[in-house]
């Protein structure tokens, strides 16, 4: 990757950093959450709906992320050198999102 | 619920507890992980990445407490009562589990 | 599997047979209507917009038949010789679903 | 959508063509032979197993037409017009995937 495309790179998601960052917090809140309970002995299918709705929640993010990489790294890649590379990562990475 | 089924309810999970707490420490890392990752500015798919392992491990999480619940409290409401309101909640709940 | 057991698994689904097989028939019209977008070089988007409905479709059959097996078969099966078989079977076919 | 737009569009899975068709057809194969196992009251866990490999089947179908809907309209759009309406369709899309 040439300087130009690692700057670019670096800075795709800056402007939802905060927002990406509190959401991260948000889960590792909910993860120590789920610990609690099962540590207090709580009710099964209680504890799966916080799980699901972590589980929910960090998709969020993967969406997010995947967005601001469309949008930045993928676009100028194309714009740039046609990106075939970045649309093959690209494809990669949808993959393993939806086979999450 | 009567008092015989919390006390079944109150165990159902027990002898998975040690690896369930474990497996939520380490969720709880990984969410952290995935916060120092978005903090050094890293790259998309690699952040991507890690938030799909996070995401496999909560789903195994839920999956073992489902089969908990399911060989536990829903055996044993389905052998004293028939179980039609813990069965329609478990329905209820891999319902959740699957939408997710 | 005994006599008893096959009986009770040949009608676990009797109650839904007609609205299960009228949703397999909608959504075998449902790959036909794709196949047809996909010959009139209809847009990526709008095809894979109807294959997402299709894919819910699936799930929802596939749960509706998941509830009634629970209802019928797994709970037989506690009630009659306490299903360790049968409820180990059920958690592999939920991952199957929840994998999907 | 301009007649060069729509011509790009028209062509862009193509090479795809008859294995996406393939693929379909083989899908409304399944669909028909899930509906013949309701109609002979097979085994719940057996129905299910064919209906995830059929959804396993369509997911893989989305992620084809994703594919060559990134490689053909989407890059073409960023190229020619920086492609942000192309761009925020292509993120709603990958969402649907994703929640499906």
């Amino acid at each position: 990757m040439n300087e130009a495309a690692q700057h670019v790179r670096q800075h795709l998601y800056s402007k939802d950093k905060d927002d990406l960052l509190a959401r991260m917090g948000r889960i590792e809140g909910q993860a120590r959450g789920v610990q609690k309970m099962i540590e207090e002995d709580r009710y099964c299918p209680d504890i799966i709906q916080q799980l699901t709705a972590l589980s929910r929640a960090v998709k969020e993010v993967s969406l997010l992320l995947l967005q601001d990489h469309i949008e930045g790294c993928v676009a100028d890649a194309i714009q740039h050198d046609h990106g075939e590379e970045t649309v093959k990562e690209l494809i990669a990475v949808v993959r393993r999102v939806v086979r999450t």
